[in-house]
């Protein structure tokens, strides 16, 4: 299966904002996404469900791909807000519809230092230090295995900023 | 200083030539190359080099890239032939006008696994089993640091096929 890990897109200053998990995206920020979305359009792919973290700034990131056709499921998970664990999100995928099966594919949209550290692990079994840079509106794309532990056997295939692709 | 390792077009078959290293591009491997050129461009970038394997699929592959305008020094090395070794690459690097100098643009054209395999070795200090796929005429896009051993202390911040960016 096919995971494309999509970073939020540019949001609202933290000075304005009592709660960080309320800051919306700033309008080139719901622009650019919305290229990133006529994009992934563009190259034929239809999402099975696109899951998000519940923070505002994500969930209107998410919203932007479904409104876009990519998608007609959108669903929240506590796994991609900024403290959520790559092993529960694991769990969760192996007991899903989606599990494995070789032609499914599903977004994330989440948040940094996640989105590179779960890459790390399901493509080398470990992280690092975020050596893997992935920009606001980015996308990462990592193949899972049908019939192995996702994490240490997947693949990179694809890293992008938005800069390369809209 | 930023590495961009771009694997050759798509060329002719094996059968039709005695010798791998003498197979040029085909129509379609010309074509795609010279789209991902007029795309580095368009992003405004320049290479202080590119440096090719001597095999004739990179060869071309690197002609087509000069000849865009996206550099004015084209040079090729045995270190980027199918038997090359980043050891090698890193020495010569290390002792070049190039050298961790943050302005500086790279371009290496190659060859599969080697240009997967030294990704890792930059990014993670060792290599596992191919676990990034790069098509040909794809893109790798690595930062090595200023002040340290390149070799496992470098950022990756692109992956691309040539469908996602022409």
């Amino acid at each position: 299966m096919e995971l494309y890990l999509i970073r939020h897109g540019i949001a609202e200053d933290r000075s304005k904002y009592n709660r960080d998990e309320d800051r919306p995206l700033t309008k080139k920020g719901y622009e650019k996404t919305n290229q990133v979305a006529e994009k992934l359009l563009k190259m034929g792919i239809k999402f099975d469900l696109i899951l998000t973290s519940p923070l505002l700034r994500a969930k209107e990131t998410a919203k932007i791909l479904q409104k876009s056709g990519l998608s007609q499921t959108l669903d929240e998970s506590n796994d991609l807000a900024p403290n959520g664990q790559i092993k529960n999100f694991v769990d969760w995928l192996g007991k899903s519809l989606y599990n494995y099966k070789s032609e499914s594919y599903l977004a994330l949209v989440g948040h940094q230092p996640n989105l590179s550290n779960w890459t790390e692990k399901l493509v080398w079994g470990s992280n690092t230090n975020n050596k893997i840079i992935i920009k606001k509106s980015g996308i990462i794309g990592v193949r899972l295995p049908e019939k192995a532990d996702p994490i240490g056997n997947s693949e990179l295939f694809l890293l992008t900023s938005p800069k390369w692709i809209i």
